[in-house]
């Protein structure tokens, strides 16, 4: 197992300090969560270029699927994650891009939305369900499931709309639901082979069906995750 | 068009004060929002008992549709839309319910979810989509979306996440995409035939793609929604 994912809460700024650990300098950066893609790759190559890297994207290629095979390194911003994974699904590129980063090895990089479409669904997604997905399942780079920009509950809030752990719970009410890993803004997972570590500046919480919520600090390993019992 | 519909953002309580409007003394209540509907439909009986309403609850139905055919009144109370919208398909009682409230003029009471199923779609639900549906189409007994729970962005917050209005401004990038009255909690509509009001405590937020946003205090008059433009 080659992979090496940097899976990261909110937005690639935060990720960019961490980039070296993917061993990449050519990206291949996939727009489709926001509507104006041609805008959202100026931002991305402007700030990757600062960061020392060539940024081509996904939806200036004549072939996607071409595009995801030649690609040193893949990076999907954030955004809708209904729109993103709907726009992968409509350009085929959702098993190419599983192939590339599992047996190949092409680093990959997730912001938010970026970061829910890497695991096993988009079902711990806070996004709207904007357009309709052929399937809430996803490129499945890791067999269980992100919560990004993770909040705890403010106690002095007196909005009824349920929790985030309210609707994490929700989802274990489901049958054979996996782990859900609540990734605060500022903290991310960095992914090489069989070993996971949280790397970052705040804490996870992590929700696994039946048991009780367990906090992790930055620093840990969370390799356990990847097994499939998770 | 006999419709009578009570669309409130978020629990029953605050539609409690407004059922008279719905002019029915029996209701059939919906529990499938919600994982454990035993207790769900127990704490709905109690509560409304004290209201003067009998309720019968679908999930203790032989044959849902028959319990539609023969309900006198609809009540569809929040939880995950998700859910509810998968729930409501596979027991085969969407277009059974459009049929009673449209044709028949059986009133409609719905709570956040139970709101959101009762629009053109379930796009603006603020849940997880924990569970797939076979489509985001919903009962559509009014032709626009409603967000329920509708919150005004913190300008305090550091959090990065996308406010409530840029995630209905995302919604509005899509094509074809209606007008979302963004319901805060303490607000609901009331629908009568082909005339909309704002009841309750709080103003709405109307969301139009390609037009500025607008407020609307309570009392105000929204039955231009109820028109095919919107």
């Amino acid at each position: 197992m080659k992979r090496r994912l940097l899976l990261v809460s909110n937005s690639t700024l935060h990720g960019g300090g961490y980039l070296d650990h993917l061993k990449s300098r050519g990206m291949l950066f996939v727009p489709y969560a926001l509507h104006d893609r041609d805008a959202y790759t100026k931002t991305a190559r402007n700030k990757f270029q600062t960061l020392g890297y060539e940024v081509d994207s996904l939806h200036e290629a004549e072939d996607p699927v071409r595009a995801v095979r030649k690609a040193e390194g893949i990076f999907i911003g954030g955004g809708n994650t209904f729109r993103l994974l709907k726009s992968l699904y409509d350009s085929k590129v959702v098993m190419e891009i599983r192939k590339r980063v599992m047996e190949d090895g092409v680093p990959y990089m997730g912001s938010s939305a970026g970061t829910n479409v890497a695991t096993i669904s988009i079902s711990t997604t806070n996004d709207m369900p904007i357009v309709y997905p052929p399937t809430f399942a996803a490129i499945g780079l890791v067999p269980f499931n992100i919560n990004p920009h993770y909040l705890d509950h403010d106690s002095s809030s007196r909005h009824m709309g349920e929790t985030r752990e309210q609707r994490i719970t929700q989802y274990h009410e489901e049958a054979d639901t996996p782990s859900v890993l609540g990734l605060r803004e500022g903290s991310m997972l960095l992914v090489e082979g069989n070993k996971a570590t949280l790397l970052g500046t705040t804490k996870a919480r992590l929700f696994t069906r039946g048991k009780q919520t367990v906090e992790y600090d930055p620093g840990s390993d969370l390799s356990f995750l990847l097994t499939d019992a998770h």
